[in-house]
């Protein structure tokens, strides 16, 4: 059983649709680090399983995001060596392995955007949708350098609002537009640049919804589409292929119409051959097939 | 100087952000009839100046849409014959003209909707985007044979949900979404069918901005595009092209951030090539390039 407080925090990750995947993992390992300080169990096998189950829901309320899955996945591997130990030590090194994932992604986000930055470089106009620490943290570095953006509302729940508001605060020129508009505004751009969620191992990438909409755009105007993730992101070919999960249609706030049925997908696949790079903590990799 | 009243009127038409193209040209025709009644005037001279400014003003304020202009065009150039008669007998002409042209105008829409009920047959599933009173048509001859139906919101108005809530009062089993969505169910349509706002000379089409993204993801898809409008919506060669007509910003509904620009342009072009026939009242043109 899952202790009421516990309980909470896997709803707080399961029905958050503001923060990326990168966040989320991070936050999630969080908790972790917290229930492995916190979990009530009278020996180290009650302590191990416990988290251990508890970190395999976290992960699987988010299958889209891979990061949850890799980072999770990766701190419950550790869990094996930890019941070798008292209870006390094994609460502890299970925390700090908790959050040197923790550090080890956040560095790898920020790596991730300076190679942006450097494959980049200044004086540029960029188009992104959704929201995107990746995206973000390049936007950060190239802010003092002559960066324009256009970004996207993205609907439902307009993730491209609390992108805005930070290029707002950093005087970032930018334009916000409906998804809708994105074929009228991509040739403006010298480039699309866009987070992840998960990339397959053939190098697709799953990101919001609309994600592909404007790679199919990119390719027309050809305008160089790049992926922006941390490492994390990337999915094994012997990974079962994400869910792309649908959330509650609600969301579009529309009226019960009977006979209409409101679908709410969030996520599409952006197939390899429309991206031009990829890029990750490590460098750049671009597509050898375009 | 125009009266108050037709001032009022020309406000109508510029405002308007439900109807379609050819919608609105037909109660623009309504206006320019009650125009041609009720315009103050000592001489048939003056009477058709005034008539004749006012359908060149109403006619530029919706620039994007032929139909306004290719009607009140037909229409304004009747008046010079009608100007030959007395001012009574003038105004008569030029009134019962407005009617014939809205009559043929209707006319050609419910040819132009068999046309494509014939070309697509029952048990079809099409997408569609935005509202066009021609796939409304369409769908009314279509709904009693197996239509289902994929629509999109279309922001920022939302004029999906008017299409949503005429099939949903004909029982036609239907999926709303948000155009972020469009890439991931135009596999699932058998065809797209959309209207148009103008169509140039070339083929290529004016409609509500995201059509284009459609028509590049149905044809990533080998999903057949279809574009179907009255004739009275194509353009000459010679026409000028016209202007993709941008609405108010606040029409996106978000706060003013400093040094971001709201865009909210209504229409795209799509380019002939992605269309695979064209069907107005008189029949299906092809396209021979596909």
């Amino acid at each position: 059983m899952i202790p009421t407080e516990f309980n909470r925090k896997i709803a707080e990750i399961r029905d958050d649709r503001v923060r990326g995947a990168s966040e989320l993992a991070r936050r999630a390992l969080e908790i972790l680090g917290q229930a492995a300080r916190e979990w009530p169990a009278a020996t180290v096998e009650e302590w191990r399983e416990g988290v251990s189950a508890l970190s395999v829901e976290v992960a699987e309320t988010r299958p889209s995001m891979t990061p949850v899955r890799n980072l999770l996945g990766r701190w419950r591997n550790g869990l094996e060596r930890d019941a070798t130990m008292g209870l006390d030590a094994a609460r502890q090194a299970a925390t700090e392995r908790a959050q040197a994932l923790i550090e080890r992604s956040s560095r790898a986000v920020a790596e991730c955007a300076s190679r942006v930055a450097e494959l980049l470089g200044p004086h540029r106009t960029l188009m992104t949708h959704s929201f995107s620490s990746t995206v973000l943290a390049s936007c950060r570095l190239l802010k003092g350098a002559g960066l324009r953006m256009i970004v996207t509302e993205s609907r439902p729940l307009e993730e491209g609002r609390r992108l805005a508001e930070h290029l707002s605060s950093w005087k970032v020129p930018t334009v916000y537009i409906t998804e809708a508009q994105m074929a009228l505004f991509v040739a403006r751009a010298d480039a699309v640049l866009v987070g992840a969620d998960s990339v397959l191992a053939d190098g697709s990438a799953i990101n919001k919804a609309g994600t592909s909409l404007l790679a199919l755009a990119a390719r027309e105007w050809r305008i160089p589409f790049y992926v922006a993730c941390e490492s994390f992101k990337w999915r094994e070919a012997s990974d079962p292929p994400p869910e792309l999960e649908e959330m509650d249609p609600s969301e579009l706030k529309v009226p019960a119409w009977p006979g209409v049925t409101v679908r709410n997908i969030y996520f599409d696949v952006t197939p390899a051959r429309l991206i031009g790079a990829w890029i990750d903590e490590t460098g750049v990799r671009r597509n050898a097939a375009q």
